[in-house]
C-alpha cells in the first residue's frame, strides 16, 4: 500500500508531514494518478504502524494543498491533475496552493482591540511633514530616487549600525540589513535558515505572522509555552535537548500577544542554553523600547559574544507603521545571505521612507516621540489593567505587561473567545481570539487585547462591554440544560 | 549504493536535481552521516545508469549548498552536521545555504552599460518635489503613515485598476495587487505557482533576477530561445508539448537583455497556444511604454479573455527606480493568493511612495515625463545602434530594439565577453557579459549593453572603446600559437 512512502524516525519533520510530503511526491511523480482513491486512514495507519490521527492530519494537509479531495462516505481521492488541463481555462482554484491565513478584514468596530500598532492620532504629523520636506529638498533626493542596495539606504544603514555599536547590540563581527519591517526580516530568515524542514522553536501563543512565516518556509515548528515570565529557561532547554532545533525565535520584551517579558536573569540563562547547544536565537525586539514600568532588561543580543543571536528591530511600532522599515543585526555571513535573498525578493527597500525615518531619528524627533509614546502608553496600560480588574468575570485571568501594546486574557470555562467575540461585535467591540495565536490549535478561552492604539476612555468602555458580554455568556451557559446521554456500552 | 535514492524518469525535475535532492534528503534524514564518503561519481553513475556529468552536476550543487565537501584526490564527503554542533559557536558558513547570485557590485566605471535603469539626471526632480510635498501636506498623510493593506494603497489601487480597465488590460474577472516593484511580483508568483518543482518556461537569455526567482522557488526552469522577434510561437508550442509547464514567463516588449520584441501577429498565436494548453502566461511588461520607433503591439493580456495571462507592470523603469512600486493584474483568485503571501512576506508595500507616485500619475506629470523619456530614449538608442555599426568588429552581430534600455551583442569567435570585459574595464567601460543572463550557462560570446541611463556622447565613446578592445582581443587571438596536443588513443 503506497509503496515508495518511506518514513524516517530520525527526521525532525513531524510524522504527519512526512506522510503528506511523501504522498505529495508520489502524486507529483505520477505514481498516484489523478482520480485514484487513497487508502482509508485506518488502513494506511495500520500498514505504516502509525496512529490514525497522524494519517488524518496528513490527509487534511494534502486537502488544504488541493492535492487530494475528500468525499464524505467515499474516501479521499487524488485531485484533478496538477498539470493543467489542455483546452480549458486555467483552473486557478485547483492549481493555487491555499495558504492557511485567517482573513484579517479591516475592523469596523467602534472600539477595536485587534491591532497591535500605535494610534494614528498620536503621529507627530507636524514633525513628519517638516522633516520629509527637508529630505525631498535635499541634494540627496536624486540618489534616493535611484536604484539602491539590497542592504539598505547607505546613510540609514550607517546610522543604525553606529547606534547599535554604541548600545553594544552590534559587535565587530556583526553587520546590518534594512528590511520592509520586521515581517520581511522574519520571512527572509525563515527562507534562509529553515526551508528544508529544520525544526524551529517558537513561543506559544505567538504572533500569527511569525508562525505562518516559518510554517510556510517548510520548518517544523515546535511550541514553547509562554509563562508569566515568558519562555522558561528550563523548559526551553528540555525542548532543545529533545528537538535539536536549528533556531529558537523569542520576543523577550512585551511579547505579542501576551505582553509577557523574560526577566534579565533568565535572559542570560537562555543565551547560555542556546550557545551551549549551538542553536540560533532570533530575538524579535520590536517592542523593547516601549517600557512603561519596571526595570529594563538588556536585549539578549547585547549579552551574546558568540554570534548565536540575530536581532530584529523596527520603526513600525515606535513611529509610522505605514513606512515599512525594519532591520536585522547579525553576524556578517548571515547578513550577506539575507542580502542575496533580499535582492531576489524585491531588490531593495523603498528609499524615500528610509531617508525620511533617518531624518526623523537624526533630528532627535524620534526620541521625543518615543518619550511621548511611553507616557501615553503608560496611561493606556493602566486603563487596560484597571478595566480588566473591574469588569472581567472574577475567574478570568490576564497578564500584567510593563510595556508594549498587548495583554492576554484567559476566560473561565465554559466561555470561549470566539463566542464572546460574536457577542462583543454586536456591541461594537472586537479583539482577536486566542486560537489565532496558537501553534497547535489551542487557547480557545484566551484573547488578545491590543490597547496601544486606543484612548484610556475607549479602553475603559471597551473592556466594560467585554465584561458585560462575558457575564451574559456565563449566565447563558448556566441556563443550558443537557439531555443526559445514554451510557455507551 | 545510496539505497533510498530513487529517480523518477517522469518527473519534470532534471536528473541532476533529483540526484542532489535525494542525497540531501538522505543527509537530512541521517542515513548519510556527517563525514561519510560519497561514492565516486563514476561508481554512482554506473549504479544509477546515468551519465557521469549528471552526478558531477549533482555533487557540485550539493557542495554549493554546503551539504558535502569535495577534497581533491580523496572524493566527496558529507559536510559537518547540519544539526548544530553543541558547545560551539554557530558555524554560519556551514548552515547557511549559498545562493547562486553573482555579485553585482556597484559600478565605478566611467561609462557603465551595466544597469537597465533610467539616468538619475533625467529625473523630473522639480515635479517630484512639488508633488511629494502635496502628498505630505494632504489630509491623507495620516492614513498613509498607518498600517495598510497587502493589496496596496487603496487610492493607487483604484487608479491603476480603472486605468487598466480603460486600456482593456483588466477584465471584469481581474483584480490588482501592488508589489515592491516587479521583482517582488515575480517572487510572489514563483512561490505561489511553482514551488513544488513545477516546470516554468523562461526566455533565454533572460533577466538574471527573473531566472533566480524561479530557480530558488524550486521550479524546473526550461529555456525558450529568444530570436530576433523574441520567442518563436512554434518553438514555444513544441516546448509546451514536451514539458507540460505550469507557466511561461515572457517579456514581449523590449526584453531584458536582448531588447527583442514579439510582433503583434505572434502575440495572438502565443496566447492561443497557452490557452489551448491550459498554461499560465506571466507577461512582464515593464518596458512596454518605452517604444521609440515602429508600430506598437498590444500587451498579450489585452487579447486574453480566458484568464490565462498575468500581467506585471511597474513604475521603476519609467519614473524613479528607488521608489519600489510595481503591480500585478490577474484573475481574482490569483490576486487573492498573492495578497495572502504578500501579508506573510512583508505585510504591505510602503505607502508614502505609493501615494507620491499616484500623485505623479494623476497630475499628468508622469505622462509628460514618459514623453520626454521616449524622446531622449530614441536618441540614445540611435547613438547605440550607430556606434555598434561603426565601432564593433565587422563580424559582430547585435539586436535592433525599437525601445527599452538594452541591446544584445554577439562577438565573433574566438572572442569572449568576460575577457573583453576585463580589457574594457581598464578603459573605464563596463557591461554585463552574456552568461550572466544564460539559463544553462551559454552566451559566453554575448554581452548586454544598457544604454538607457547614458548620454548619446557617452554611448558613442563607450562603444568606441569596446570596439577598440574587441579589435585588440582579436589581434591577440591571432598571435597566439598552440602547442599541438598529442592524439588521444
Amino acid at each position: 500500500m503506497l509503496e515508495g512512502l518511506i518514513l524516517d524516525s530520525g527526521s525532525n519533520l513531524p510524522l504527519y508531514r512526512q506522510v503528506s510530503d511523501g504522498i505529495a511526491r508520489l502524486i507529483q511523480a505520477g505514481t498516484l494518478q489523478s482520480g485514484e482513491r487513497l487508502p482509508a486512514t485506518r488502513e494506511l495507519a495500520a500498514s505504516l504502524n502509525l496512529n490514525r490521527t497522524t494519517i488524518s492530519a496528513a490527509y487534511a494537509l494534502l486537502e488544504e494543498q488541493r492535492l487530494i479531495r475528500g468525499h464524505v462516505g467515499r474516501g479521499s481521492f487524488v485531485a484533478l491533475p496538477q498539470a493543467n488541463v489542455p483546452g480549458s481555462r486555467v483552473d486557478w482554484e485547483n492549481i493555487l496552493p491555499r495558504l492557511d491565513i485567517s482573513s484579517s478584514s479591516p475592523q469596523s468596530a467602534a472600539i477595536s482591540f485587534s491591532t497591535s500598532s500605535p494610534a494614528g492620532d498620536a503621529f507627530p504629523m507636524e514633525q513628519f511633514r517638516r522633516l520629509a520636506k527637508e529630505v525631498i529638498d535635499s541634494p540627496e533626493a536624486r540618489e534616493i530616487l535611484q536604484l539602491g542596495s539590497p542592504l539598505g539606504y547607505g546613510p540609514l544603514r550607517r546610522y543604525l549600525l553606529t547606534k547599535a555599536r554604541e548600545e553594544k547590540i552590534a559587535g565587530p563581527q556583526d553587520d546590518l540589513i534594512v528590511t520592509n519591517g520586521c515581517q520581511q526580516a522574519l520571512d527572509l530568515l525563515a527562507r534562509v535558515l529553515a526551508s528544508h524542514g529544520e525544526t524551529v522553536i517558537v513561543e506559544d501563543p505567538v504572533y500569527h505572522g511569525l508562525l505562518r512565516v516559518f510554517e510556510r518556509a517548510g520548518a517544523a515548528v515546535v511550541p514553547a509555552p509562554v509563562r508569566t515570565d515568558g519562555v522558561d529557561p528550563e523548559e526551553l532547554e528540555a525542548l532543545i535537548a529533545k528537538h535539536r532545533p536549528r533556531a529558537v525565535v523569542l520576543t523577550p520584551s512585551f511579547q505579542n500577544p501576551t505582553g509577557a517579558s523574560i526577566p534579565g536573569s533568565n535572559r542570560g540563562r537562555i543565551l547560555e542554553t542556546v550557545q551551549r547547544n549551538g542553536v540560533v536565537l532570533i530575538e524579535n525586539d520590536i517592542y523593547g523600547e516601549l517600557r512603561y514600568a519596571g526595570e529594563s532588561a538588556p536585549p539578549i543580543k547585547r549579552l551574546d559574544e558568540s554570534g548565536n543571536v540575530i536581532l530584529l528591530r523596527s520603526y513600525s511600532k515606535v513611529s509610522f507603521p505605514g513606512l515599512r522599515v525594519g532591520w536585522v543585526i547579525a553576524p556578517r555571513p548571515v547578513i550577506a545571505r539575507l542580502a542575496e535573498l533580499k535582492q531576489v525578493s524585491d531588490l531593495h527597500s523603498d528609499q524615500l521612507s528610509q531617508a525620511v525615518l533617518l531624518r526623523f531619528a537624526e533630528s532627535g524627533e524620534l526620541s521625543l516621540h518615543m518619550e511621548r509614546t511611553r507616557a501615553t502608553g503608560a496611561l493606556r496600560l493602566d486603563a487596560a489593567l484597571n478595566a480588566c480588574r473591574r469588569f472581567l468575570p472574577p475567574a478570568a485571568t490576564f497578564t500584567r505587561p510593563q510595556g508594549g501594546m498587548n495583554l492576554w486574557v484567559e476566560l473561565p470555562p465554559p466561555l470561549n473567545a470566539r463566542d464572546l467575540l460574536s457577542r462583543a461585535q454586536e456591541h461594537g467591540v472586537d479583539f482577536l481570539p486566542g486560537n489565532y495565536f496558537s501553534v497547535e490549535g489551542g487557547h480557545s478561552r484566551c484573547l488578545r487585547l491590543s490597547f496601544g492604539g486606543l484612548s484610556p476612555d475607549d479602553i475603559d468602555r471597551g473592556i466594560r462591554s467585554l465584561g458585560r458580554a462575558a457575564a451574559r455568556e456565563l449566565e447563558l451557559s448556566r441556563e443550558t440544560t443537557f439531555d443526559p446521554a445514554p451510557a455507551l456500552v
